[in-house]
């Protein structure tokens, strides 16, 4: 038996060998592109062990953060930019569908269901008081009934329910009507700094970066026969607009929030859902 | 303003934009270079929004795994040859000096320390007594006395002692002698699986890949004017000698383990320590 000893030049061929025996194709993909990029920066950055030690405990730090309210390694993805970079990949496509952005950490599957017009706020939170309403449409133009709508945001406090005590608040699901309209009344979006009390926050203080995201509201519309879309709608003329520290913002999702005579705000936006790819309806019999 | 909307084309450079901010000039290139890789890796993988959340899911389970006694994130590194391409960049030098290997998941810094020729297992561990024994030198051949040798190794039934109740067993510390000889007793080295019950446990067995690690005796030595040497022992003849998990191996740590007439197995060996960097007596006034 040859025993081989591996050298800085004959290591990562042998992890390959080892990796590319998954039986799965695409796991045996991604665990070989995976070794190649992750060998190739640490053969660029050339660690010192306790620089190694250092990305250990970052990454241990970062997943002892996250928990059911919480989730650090998403953050660590949208600060990254790894997060628009897979929904660019996804949905980059272009045309008249309406563009698409990340998910962000503080989706919740479950919110109350409300009927349309409803305030999503309850009594006492603090914010400007907003209406918000336009048309779910389809790929040919046509009204989309009956779609389900998640919307969900911070209040303005900059905190969303799921950072504070009190259980669920500014966050609905709603159905588009029979004329595809939808509307709710909220809070005006609030620009606001992504949770930076963990690793996150750490990294990026130590890099100079801001943790502040432009105010807005999220969205997730998901319709038979239509790409399930989870987007953003911007406040227009917000601050942070150009630097949001999660590379989230697209020109199209940029809206007037227009203040009426009695101090409120109002927005409207029609949104546009692409045509569901055939995988989707590969599932039926 | 200009409001500038990333396309997949665009994103990285914007992303690299930012965390070149990072006052300290190694952690801009650190994260630059963490950058650029990452998003080459998933730009090739382009994976879907499951599989990104299933990458998410994996890095958070394998947080939730660390503590005390377990660093997952370590065998993690280990198991995709990191840690063993870290260890090449630092200690690939060449020469007389005894060559390194990984440091594993298992060093326990406050071992107990024992005088020399102790047998560092205690009464009714399983496995075969065996004594190791040798010199430690420096590089132009003098014995170093005084040396701190730490020592651990699984027992005979594949475990270390952190992987089990009972307190710590199978683990010393101790001094060189005047000569620089050292010598202790202990079990025989028996090759086991790392930990599987995991995370990596489920990436191991879904590329097709053993667990197992060839028997081994892990030695830490470090002496004043010296670099600290973290090294194996592994056992000739060992079956596993040709596939470690871990890609730990190397020829030149591969020793005799020989039967006595008693029944007791015998190992020598002698190290050669590496003259410390100037790096570490800049530290000096």
């Amino acid at each position: 038996m040859a025993i081989r000893s591996f050298s800085e030049r004959t290591l990562t061929a042998e992890v390959l060998r080892r990796v590319r025996r998954a039986p799965d194709a695409r796991l045996r993909q991604v665990m070989a592109s995976l070794v190649r990029h992750l060998h190739r920066f640490v053969r660029e950055v050339r660690p010192t062990p306790e620089e190694w030690f250092q990305g250990i405990r970052f990454l241990t730090d970062t997943g002892h953060w996250c928990d059911d309210r919480r989730q650090e390694f998403i953050l660590l993805s949208d600060t990254l930019g790894v997060s628009m970079l897979v929904d660019c990949i996804n949905h980059g496509g272009g045309g008249a569908a309406t563009e698409s952005t990340l998910l962000g950490p503080f989706y919740v599957d479950g919110a109350p269901r409300l009927p349309m017009g409803s305030n999503i706020i309850r009594p006492g939170t603090p914010g400007a008081p907003c209406e918000v309403s336009g048309t779910i449409r389809n790929a040919r133009g046509r009204p989309v009934a009956g779609a389900r709508i998640d919307v969900w945001e911070a209040q303005g406090d900059g905190l969303y329910d799921v950072q504070k005590p009190g259980g669920l608040n500014a966050r609905a699901r709603f159905r588009s009507g029979p004329d595809g309209r939808y509307a709710f009344r909220c809070v005006r979006p609030v620009s606001y700094p992504v949770p930076h009390d963990g690793p996150v926050g750490k990294m990026l203080r130590a890099t100079g970066r801001l943790p502040m995201r432009p105010g807005h509201l999220h969205f997730r519309i998901a319709a038979p026969g239509c790409e399930t879309l989870v987007t953003h709608l911007f406040v227009r003329g917000d601050p942070y607009l150009d630097s949001d520290a999660v590379f989230g913002v697209k020109r199209s999702l940029i809206v007037e929030f227009r203040r009426n005579r009695n101090g409120e705000y109002a927005a409207r936006y029609d949104f546009v859902l692409r045509t569901a790819a055939k995988k989707t309806s590969r599932k039926k019999p």
